[in-house]
């Protein structure tokens, strides 16, 4: 059973500066939940179907605070899903500390200010499937447990670091390490053709503005991505995530055909 | 002033039966309304602001058949986003046949089973940015004329034709003509180091169960796109879209690099 106070405890968590004050975040459907479970983190509470709970390893029990049965009724009026699955869980956000000297041989994916939850989750799915391990946000970047955020990424938000932080200050840190800052633009060095370092920082973009302007005399590379279509009409763009997945891909074929 | 009949009219458009039947759908977005017209094509409705209308060159007025102007609150009631812009228009399905002596030296895409309208949206984009010309669907995949579809093509879908055939036919009468059939599978070749020719067809399968059995037997090559996250979970996949962009930056980077 779901308590009036409960209810509004979950909803509230829909916020950002709630969110942010508690460092919880909720996660939805049967397969992330397990998953996350699996991955041997702690769950604040569960909120699921009596058939998901008794499910659930006996073995993986203690690391659930409270276990809340619910009705398929209640779950919709937490869920932040028109359908939701038959469970959602209430998990403590990761505590991440951002260090250079262990980022300086890995490479690192910088977001200038993605607005779109979906883009920056697709991102974070993209990200994990390569192998980036920090992704480091602007500020002004939405924020990655917003629930659309955690939706789109599908379980891949437990496989990457996600930073906060000034991106001029980290770019000019990056710099003094010696890392490459490789700027996805509209015009730059055809990627295809690139050779790229296995270590380095690649910063991307806002979806319509593309990277501030305080931020281009850090890049030390410009990579583009050359379209094929003989109309160019300026609309028929990529978008955050589809750019992402491919300047990612490219980095990833060179470990993978040195390798 | 859009009458209550035009508004019913409109909002029927949300209908796939009634857009097959009638030939029409919508398209919304100033920018999109604006590059419709300059791309050359015909629009039957143009609903719309005063401001947006008085901003038409003359040249372009001959080929709307009917302008509507509108208030905000009216373009509201028949849009299908939350906040319209100040534009949309009814346009004509594009009238566009396969065939197969037309495609044989180029390379095609053929989607079986693409069940969300974002999905299809962004795979347009992709294709529209390295040149594919002709999109294959199965009959089962969603409508393109979905207005969420056409939405996330942003454009797009003025550059690509797209078919809906049955998929089993058109692979096998493209085997006849010689073309590879390169399915996109989670077990194949590496696509990084795979000799991919610059005709073809590559096959995506459907979001969840991938390409379905009937077709397998028709495929030369499978293509699979590495991963390389260290924990391999399983739901930190990479979506249609994100696997489309990748797979047609393969091919394209190819022409590119031979070039």
């Amino acid at each position: 059973m779901l308590s009036r106070n409960r209810e509004k405890f979950i909803l509230s968590l829909q916020k950002r500066k709630i969110r942010d004050d508690l460092r919880l975040f909720v996660i939805e459907g049967d397969k992330i939940v397990r998953e996350f479970l699996l991955s041997g983190r702690d769950i604040r509470y569960l909120i699921a179907k009596p058939e998901f709970i008794s499910g659930i390893p006996v073995e993986f029990r203690s690391r659930i605070d409270e276990i809340i049965p619910v009705s398929y009724g209640e779950l919709k009026k937490v869920s932040s899903l028109k359908t939701p699955h038959n469970a959602m869980a209430i998990v403590p956000m990761p505590e991440v500390t951002l260090k250079m000297g262990e980022i300086s041989g890995n490479l690192t994916l910088a977001l200038d200010t993605i607005q779109d939850p979906g883009n920056l989750g697709t991102i974070i799915r993209a990200a994990a499937w390569f192998g980036i391990r920090d992704l480091v946000c602007s500020e002004t970047c939405v924020d990655v447990y917003n629930p659309k955020t955690v939706q789109a990424t599908m379980g891949a938000i437990m496989h990457v670091n996600v930073h906060y932080t000034g991106l001029e200050e980290f770019l000019a840190a990056a710099r003094n390490d010696g890392m490459e800052v490789f700027g996805t633009m509209l015009e730059g060095e055809p990627v295809y053709g690139a050779e790229l370092a296995h270590n380095g920082v690649i910063l991307l973009g806002n979806e319509s503005r593309g990277i501030s302007g305080n931020l281009i005399p850090l890049i030390t590379r410009r990579l583009t991505i050359p379209g094929f279509n003989p109309v160019k009409s300026g609309i028929d763009s990529l978008n955050a995530g589809m750019a992402a997945s491919i300047i990612l891909s490219e980095f990833a074929r060179r470990k993978f055909t040195s390798g």
